[in-house]
């Protein structure tokens, strides 16, 4: 068993690190990560320029390959042959904040998944943990990993269904507090985004995307409705986005 | 009626100003896309450095803005306050080549649209054509543009279902030989990626997502069915990505 382990923090982040040591519980580890944070990245392929590896030592002296690409990058190089032996399975993460929502297209953990499953039809899993805002201090990332332990145990022994990778939401909780698992929908996510226009020393004006952090919707059957009610939320994630409910109607117009 | 072109192939390139130059035709147009290209950059949402706008000026002196972020970050600037008048519709394009199958969560052109639709809850109309490889001369997009311009009054009159954006895809054809439209499915890419390693003349290596361009299955009722025989391609999409399919297996696992 050759699980590859990536996020898109960036190599240096703990919560790979915590991912890392789990996995090695299961199996071989190798790890290729960003070697900066790639957050709200979104689904690349880079292939406008070319794309750097280096070796490097992670705080308890795990070695780990990092790139100058994106997550979904790392993966591709990965799987590509970047890696002598073949991978046979990929988690990502564990990221400080949930993804739901409308986040899994933005996010540089799923859409290493989604890499994964494109690149190399492989069962692929993205753990986050909904973390608060710490500050800058390290969160404690040990019951995502005994999480992301449990959930890749069972992918393993049941296999993952064709077509599907897993997102993977763990509340904050100390491991024994967490409630259970809860089978979910994608829920939806609701932006607080504003534009914050300021002027440089130069006299220049220049933008950040600001505004107030994102909440979601906490309906029953969701990932946001399962983890905001202390349970794991697994949500089974597809890549066919189409609007089954439309092409009916669509079907109707006057299209000539 | 407020149009927003945006595209992912930079402010400069041809595609874009042909789908502009087409929409004026149906209403007050504004321009904000990306200084360079960001093909395949995948859904950004750029929060670690401020974004920069400038003041550009198309071929046809067209007065544009550019800014230094991704597609859907253009689109966010936009509708966030970057532009003074609210905007009522968003069409990117026209990317030079077709955006079908798995290339939907990669690609700019279509993550622009996407970014509309969470951001502003507007109508967005992501617009390609399945050009060949032409060695850098420019494309004749009037054909798409001229499909463009259908496809926009129709929603106009029609109006966009709720929660969808359309993916568009043209074959390369004269007008007056394309056969008509098909509302289509996602299809399946076929992507055929291989890393490219090389040795930089200072020894150390460096490597090229590289390979043979993508193919796609011609299957009937999907977009690359519809644009190998001759239609344009009309397929809704939308941003819930739950793999229902799997929910029931799922349940069936030993979670705790």
């Amino acid at each position: 068993m050759h699980i590859l382990v990536t996020n898109d923090d960036g190599v240096m982040a703990p919560g790979l690190l915590a991912l890392a040591k789990t996995m090695r519980e299961i199996g071989e580890v190798s790890i290729v990560a960003p070697e900066i944070n790639w957050s709200a990245s979104g689904h690349v392929k880079t292939m406008h320029r070319p794309l750097r590896v280096r070796e490097v030592i992670l705080q308890d002296g795990t070695k780990a390959l990092s790139s100058d690409g994106a997550p979904s990058d790392c993966v591709a190089l990965a799987l590509l042959g970047l890696l002598p032996k073949p991978i046979d399975l990929v988690v990502s993460g564990i990221n400080p904040n949930a993804n739901i929502g409308h986040d899994v297209t933005y996010s540089g953990t799923v859409t290493a998944a989604m890499e994964a499953m494109i690149t190399g039809s492989l069962p692929a899993i993205a753990v986050s943990v909904d973390g608060p805002d710490n500050h800058g201090a390290p969160l404690d990332f040990s019951a995502a990993a005994l999480v992301a332990k449990q959930v890749v145990k069972l992918v393993l022994a049941k296999g993952m269904p064709k077509g599907v990778f897993l997102n993977v939401n763990v509340p904050y909780l100390p491991f024994e507090q967490i409630k259970g698992f809860r089978v979910t929908r994608q829920g939806l996510r609701v932006y607080r985004d504003s534009l914050d226009k300021r002027i440089d020393p130069r006299g220049r004006p220049y933008y950040w995307i600001g505004g107030e952090s994102p909440t979601a919707i906490p309906e029953e059957g969701t990932d946001y409705g399962a983890i905001s009610h202390g349970y794991v939320s697994i949500t089974p994630l597809q890549l066919d986005l189409t609007a089954w409910s439309a092409i009916g109607d669509l079907e109707q117009w006057e299209w000539s």
